[in-house]
């Protein structure tokens, strides 16, 4: 086989659920039938690695030094929520009914998949919510074992700087995650927010 | 959120069967934990489109004006084996029952997509089975309805012109598709391929 096409199909495995056949599958799809597909997304892709960052401030993506929702002046400034990754935060965003700011942690603890404090920027965090404008902290990470293990781990360390942290209200299905549950249930669990 | 990220996720979806989510998942995955995995996919991608195109003898993808199989010596050239796809050309070369040459239709006929005759490389497999060399025309396109459909056209369309067609034999069960069919069965089939 051309050895161009051997070169797409194992790179198209280095995305995430992509097995050997769906891979064929998307290298044959793209060079027989959409080569504009695949030349925009070598563009995207290149365009990406070289200009997507993290938010000086709340962690998340960014292409550029501190995000558009961080410099929002309309946002209050002294609320800060915490979120697992990007998706999550999307998710509140579509709730309408936060008008804080976001911390994203870009993952969680996960002990199993050895990823401990350090693999997390919770240094980061600990600066951007003793900034002294920070009053109350919101953990909305996923009620999963981990994520309640990253909440629980975070709430003691904000506590012991003095801050006041608040969890999402368990409105949210224990073992769910964020990204896949309705926004009317997770505006329920953000307005039902209780002390951590 | 970051425009090269919007972008990324919405060219992720111009891979056949990843949605909305999938390309979302994706694009954080790509840039979160595998930066080096997107850089390659996007040199894959560039490269693909820059160098496949298809080997001038069967059709298939390839790097070089006529590809390594055509040009193999040691392959018997008075026969030609036609198949759809290239996935289907692999898996018979994984059998190794077939030491023959392929033509391959890039496709099926498929009326209720709107692919007609028109639409298939039939002229250039035309030019190819009546070389003077091939003798024997072996068709191997699915045992699907519209593969069905396809093997029956050619299959008048080159014994009009004095060539001898056959069909693998039915040991591919009816409705099955070739890619996905174990290769004990497609050996056995190819050793009982019968006249069309
Ligand atoms: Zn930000
Ligand atoms: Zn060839």
């Amino acid at each position: 086989m051309s050895t161009s096409l051997e070169f797409l199909i194992e790179s198209l495995r280095r995305l995430p659920g992509v097995g050997p056949k769906s891979a064929q599958r998307m290298a044959f799809h793209l060079l027989q039938h959409d080569r504009e597909g695949a030349a925009q997304l070598s563009r995207a892709l290149y365009q990406a690695v070289d200009t997507v960052h993290h938010c000086a401030k709340c962690n998340t993506f960014s292409d550029i030094e501190i995000c558009e929702l961080c410099a929002d002046p309309e946002r209050d400034h002294t609320l800060l929520c915490v979120v697992e990754t990007p998706a999550d935060q999307i998710m509140i965003e579509q709730t309408l009914t936060w008008r804080g700011l976001y911390f994203v942690l870009m993952g969680r603890l996960s002990p199993l998949d050895g990823i401990g404090p350090r693999d997390l920027a919770l240094d980061k965090l600990v600066n951007r919510a003793t900034d002294g404008l920070v009053g109350e902290v919101v953990l909305a990470t996923n009620f999963t074992n981990e994520g309640e293990a990253t909440a629980h781990y975070i709430s003691e360390m904000l506590k012991a700087r003095g801050l006041k942290v608040s969890r999402l209200a368990r409105g949210v299905p224990v073992g769910g995650e964020l990204e896949y549950v309705d926004a009317g249930t997770i505006a329920r669990a953000m307005l039902d927010r209780r002390s951590a």
